[in-house]
């Protein structure tokens, strides 16, 4: 069997269509690792995502593997056992933070927001003060409650502490405003499967030279690369895979071979942030705000109710109340079935209760939002709601005329 | 600037230049996660890579990294902290697995043959008795060597003394004899950047029922997913992204949510698998049989010695003495240069020592082989060895015509 992929129109919280720039890439050739085009091309990567993550840091690189990859060498090279960890956590996504340094050995506590909230730095402050972490974890942008958490405050909270700041941008990234060097970010990653336009596969990463401090002073080069110079120093990242000190070396003028750089993939991650920088980090954004505004009020004008904190929604996705004449995953299958469009279910307490549509990355564009809305209109009136005629596309083509 | 990568011929110990139909999968559009076209995409290339690992494993899934990440998936999920575990060694990627073991928390010991051999399978079964191990973690071909590990042996020792056994096949698979089954390999796991002629990035993985048992009992379900049935039970798995509990559980009928698939990887493996079992899988390693015979007969007519126990040399990659009129990493620089192929340099001890020529995937073509041996006697010659002229190309084409 050849896989042909069917038409989809991905609307959901991620991944959404690959723009298809990006998969006309990673049908490149291969070139050998290290290679002097190769490593030419890892280091325009690295180059184009300091732009992307508005940073100065030496140390962005990609890490191979899903967004989740690249959260886990974040925590596990920066965490050692026994270390304590706060976690600021307003949605699913807060919760994996927990997970994931919890299996790293960290001493965690949380800040918990109700879900549909975004979490008062005042708050983080005290617990920092009560908890006296080594380091903060936070999710930008969650999208299982569409919330965007604001930053600048806990980055000065967190200099002002001396603590280290994690931040999970997988989300958010392109489609809403990230300063990592501004908001004394120490380490920021991300995946390509949602704002970035791309598959997932391939993780950005950046580490401020304080964090990267912290994890070389852990480096253990691997026997049968070690030389004399790399006495062990201090505990040994509790990875391999994820060490993100030897994946520094190997990102570096060092060289030091690790893993096996997965090319297609730095293809398609190097295509991503062509296309944001082309278009302008500024002007993605703002695309990203309008096509999120543009659904907000279509949502709005169908009649249905927004889930959360709208003043603090990410711009690239919206939680919409699944009205009660429907079923909500009959919905999402008719506009699958019919539409060819996909949109979101929802995790934990949100599930049957919300549904999620994305404008991010190649899909937020009028069309798609007026598509989307056109489809939506339809599905809800064949499954017994009551929806004003024409009510979505209209409210959205006023966003997209002011 | 557009990533137009130069024409390259990758004759190395891989990755390879991988074959076009897998670089054209890539570029196919992207699905919704939980579309079901997507899982029945993932479930196809289940069922194909059943066939590649000659398996009826059930559990036989992807984990998204390169071939290094399913290393470490299969140990830390199977290891907790102060299991003893058991490597025979014979080259670099053994020394690998001990280290992957160690930051697991294992009880490491070793049997170690001298760089150039294999291990005996009575000295593997004398350190069982000695050492007790819960697990023996080998290598199948480690191409620091070239060396090819028999493991029939070493699985039936394993089955008499209850020892989970666990094998690095990344450079071995498909163009050497694998059989998990038949040989009582636990779990076995690889990469696409070698005889599957596709591009690192996502490893091909496959677990026993007992070896699953043991990965189930310590399943933890994340927060926010965990329901009243998954009480956790056994020690945690150290890893989270490289949680193989977790990982079957995405993969598996439940189809619980743990990272989000890489899909572009996904369809470059399933192509991969494809071409290999459109042409067979018998026919495939008989393709790297002949190529790699006519490799080594090749070099040998240009009147170099080959490195280490040609018996039990892997089919797809040969080690080449650098003869001393020549510095090493100047004839692999003019072979890139002038003829833009790609042969190997060496780890550890044979570092300046040996080139690593491999014959893999797309590459194990008689055309490959040719060029390659005709380029290296010109280079040769250039930088002063004495080579007999055409004697590389007309061994090989003996192999080829035999």
């Amino acid at each position: 069997m050849t896989l042909t992929p069917p038409h989809r129109l991905l609307m959901g919280p991620g991944p959404i269509s690959a723009d298809p720039r990006v998969l006309r890439a990673m049908s490149a050739a291969l070139v050998g690792q290290f290679d002097p085009v190769m490593t030419g091309y890892m280091n325009a990567t690295q180059a184009l995502y300091r732009q992307v993550f508005r940073t100065a840091n030496e140390a962005t690189v990609l890490v191979d593997g899903t967004a989740r990859a690249a959260i886990e060498a974040a925590v596990v090279s920066l965490v050692e056992p026994g270390d304590r960890v706060l976690v600021p956590v307003f949605g699913r996504f807060g919760h994996l933070l927990v997970e994931i340094a919890r299996r790293a050995g960290a001493d965690v506590a949380t800040v918990e927001a109700p879900w549909g909230q975004v979490v008062d730095p005042a708050r983080v402050e005290e617990a920092v003060r009560a908890h006296r972490p080594k380091l903060v974890a936070v999710v930008q942008g969650d999208t299982s409650t569409t919330m965007c958490q604001p930053l600048a405050e806990i980055g000065e909270i967190c200099a002002r502490h001396d603590v280290l700041l994690y931040v999970d941008a997988t989300a958010s990234v392109v489609g809403n405003d990230l300063r990592t060097d501004d908001w004394g970010l120490d380490v920021v990653t991300v995946g390509l499967q949602k704002c970035l336009g791309g598959p997932s596969g391939s993780a950005p990463t950046t580490v401020s030279d304080r964090a990267r401090a912290v994890i070389d002073d852990r480096k253990h080069v691997e026997q049968g690369l070690r030389t004399d110079d790399d006495e062990p120093t201090g505990t040994v990242i509790g990875s391999n895979y994820l060490d993100l000190a030897q994946i520094l070396d190997y990102w570096g003028p060092r060289r030091l071979n690790h893993h096996t750089e997965a090319t297609s993939m730095l293809y398609a991650a190097y295509e991503c942030a062509r296309i944001v920088l082309e278009d302008g980090l500024d002007a993605t954004i703002e695309r990203h705000r309008v096509a999120g505004a543009a659904m907000l009020a279509g949502v709005q004008g169908l009649g249905l109710t927004v889930f959360g904190d709208v003043a603090h929604k990410m711009h690239n996705v919206v939680a919409v109340e699944v009205p009660d004449a429907v079923v909500a995953d009959a919905v999402r299958a008719a506009m699958l079935d019919d539409f060819a469009i996909e949109i979101g279910t929802s995790f934990g307490p949100l599930h049957g209760r919300v549904w999620r549509i994305g404008t991010m990355g190649y899909n937020a564009r009028k069309d798609a939002v007026l598509t989307t809305l056109a489809a939506l209109e339809h599905v809800l009136r064949a499954h017994g709601a009551a929806v004003p005629t024409g009510g979505g596309v209209a409210a959205a083509l006023e966003v997209y005329a002011a």
